[in-house]
């Protein structure tokens, strides 16, 4: 089964980001065939920097990599490396009623939030549809907010194919609500736009700060304390097995534990865990040309796949005379 | 100074297209920088059948070569030849503010007409303003139809070029005003959608029976007509000189003037014009490899052009990384 996932590279990344989302992810490589590249087109929407732009290729190439993506197992590219998706995006276009594009909430939100849209904003789901299509996905794991653009990815395929034949792969959305909802530092869902992260790939000291402006109750030492309601617990589970989780729970449900303890050794874990990860981190980030090689070889291998599927569609359409 | 122009492949071609817009665009590449291209990708916002869009394509070819253009003094090629349109089109689609595009009469034509439309369509002014910017054009015959389309092209220039520099040639419309506008044979403006025209490229009999029905009044044999208001004089100048007009004139001012002997004269003068046309026209699409071996030493001439923008706009974009 192909399994698609785009990743727009702005921004760095959190606990929330990599246990709500990447971890699952880099793990479809085992079994599945995994196709999943940068979305920088897609960040043009927002992202009018181009050496901002740039450096957060590099570096959102550098996390997977880092976090264990393997470019042997799956395919891995950056969306501009394979500029058929475009050509595909027009095609497509043709196939793409107004109305499906004016029903978008995430255009209709950013509207309403009085934002002048630009005309990339209102065709971004024509071009994740080309993204999906291009490469005969079968299942693209999306987060809530993006199952409309699903939707109109499946809509557009169910279109094009009634009148063109069985040309593309219906694609199936993966909703899955089992994933755990990261909290942040104040027991929010953990998000950049609250600015209560923990983020990835820190050094010891910075990190360490970040856990100890971990928001918690004002229970006395003495007293025994509630894990479910605790922000520290809900983080530190994410990095222990069942039996661990049982045992911090007891800690939590005896009096005298001390939260200042709790976060000490959340961070020691969290460092530790991601160790390794960081350094891999560097080594990659330090040699840019190997890093570039690596996205090449992933653009031949997707661009390989991308063309079966547009030569037929150009073949269709009319552009082969 | 570079002069951009793009026809749509679908239709066979009129007299009106030949003397109002045809002839004059080939001679510029006497003078000019010629580029032309046969718009494949914009046929597909009204032509769904891929067959009738190559073969299509294939005439409008032949056509333009049959009619004189010179491949070797100009750049002539297919619009989905050079691909590299659609990723500019993405990159511009961030510089377009909805409204440039809501506002454009010709979509909202089609629209109060009451036709569905596909994103294609409300698209289209941002792919005009990527073949026109691509190529940095100078200059962009247009009819008046189109002028807003060439200043949706302007206002995206401008706009990216605040941003990120003179990457943009702005492009200046050449609307011509002195074109005559070629009657039909009922005296309307020779249109396809009047069905009022008369064809290049027909065989004799055919030909002669689209000009036997040029609609006239009804003067008498014996009395004097007048020209300005006689649609054979009004399409028969097209083929005349000076002098050969005033001949005309005065026999249309002498008594005794058949309008069947005077359609006659102008079969006999269109087909010997257009013979020679007719016959290159047959001579090439005989040899449809020798064809598309000409297009395709064009889009490779285009595609040269084309990426020299498409380099710098990458690199401000961030697409370089």
């Amino acid at each position: 089964m192909r399994v698609l996932s785009g990743i727009q590279p702005s921004g760095s990344l959190h606990f929330g980001n990599f246990f709500g989302m990447m971890q699952k992810m880099i793990d479809y490589q085992e079994q599945e065939d995994l196709f999943c590249f940068i979305a920088n087109y897609h960040a043009m929407t927002s992202v009018s920097d181009g050496k901002a732009l740039a450096k957060g290729t590099m570096e959102a190439a550098a996390n997977f990599l880092a976090l264990g993506l393997n470019p042997e197992k799956s395919t891995f590219w950056v969306q501009s490396d394979v500029p058929e998706v475009q050509e595909l995006t027009w095609i497509l276009s043709n196939f793409t009623p107004m109305g499906l594009l004016e029903r978008c909430h995430s255009y209709k939100d950013k509207v309403a939030q009085g934002i002048k849209p630009n005309h990339g904003l209102f065709a971004y789901p024509v071009l994740m549809a080309a993204d999906i299509l291009l490469f005969q996905s079968d299942s693209v794991p999306v987060g809530k907010d993006q199952k409309q653009h699903l939707e109109v990815a499946r809509d557009i395929a169910i279109k094009y194919n009634n009148e063109h034949g069985d040309v593309f792969t219906l694609p199936e959305p993966d909703i899955d609500d089992d994933v755990a909802t990261v909290p942040g530092l104040d027991g929010r869902k953990m998000s950049k736009s609250y600015g209560n992260t923990i983020d990835l790939f820190l050094e010891e000291k910075a990190l360490r700060k970040q856990i100890m402006r971990i928001v918690t109750d004002p229970t006395p030492i003495e007293e025994a304390k509630n894990p479910d309601s605790c922000n520290i617990f809900q983080i530190y589970r994410l990095f222990l097995n069942k039996q661990e989780v049982e045992e911090l729970r007891q800690r939590y449900l005896t009096p005298g534990l001390r939260y200042g303890d709790v976060k000490q050794e959340l961070f020691e874990t969290a460092r530790d865990f991601f160790a390794p990860y960081t350094e891999k981190r560097k080594e990659i980030l330090a040699d840019p040309e190997r890093l570039r090689k690596i996205l090449a070889s992933g653009a031949d291998k997707a661009r390989y796949v991308a063309n079966k599927t547009l030569r037929k569609v150009r073949k269709k359409g009319g552009l082969v005379y």
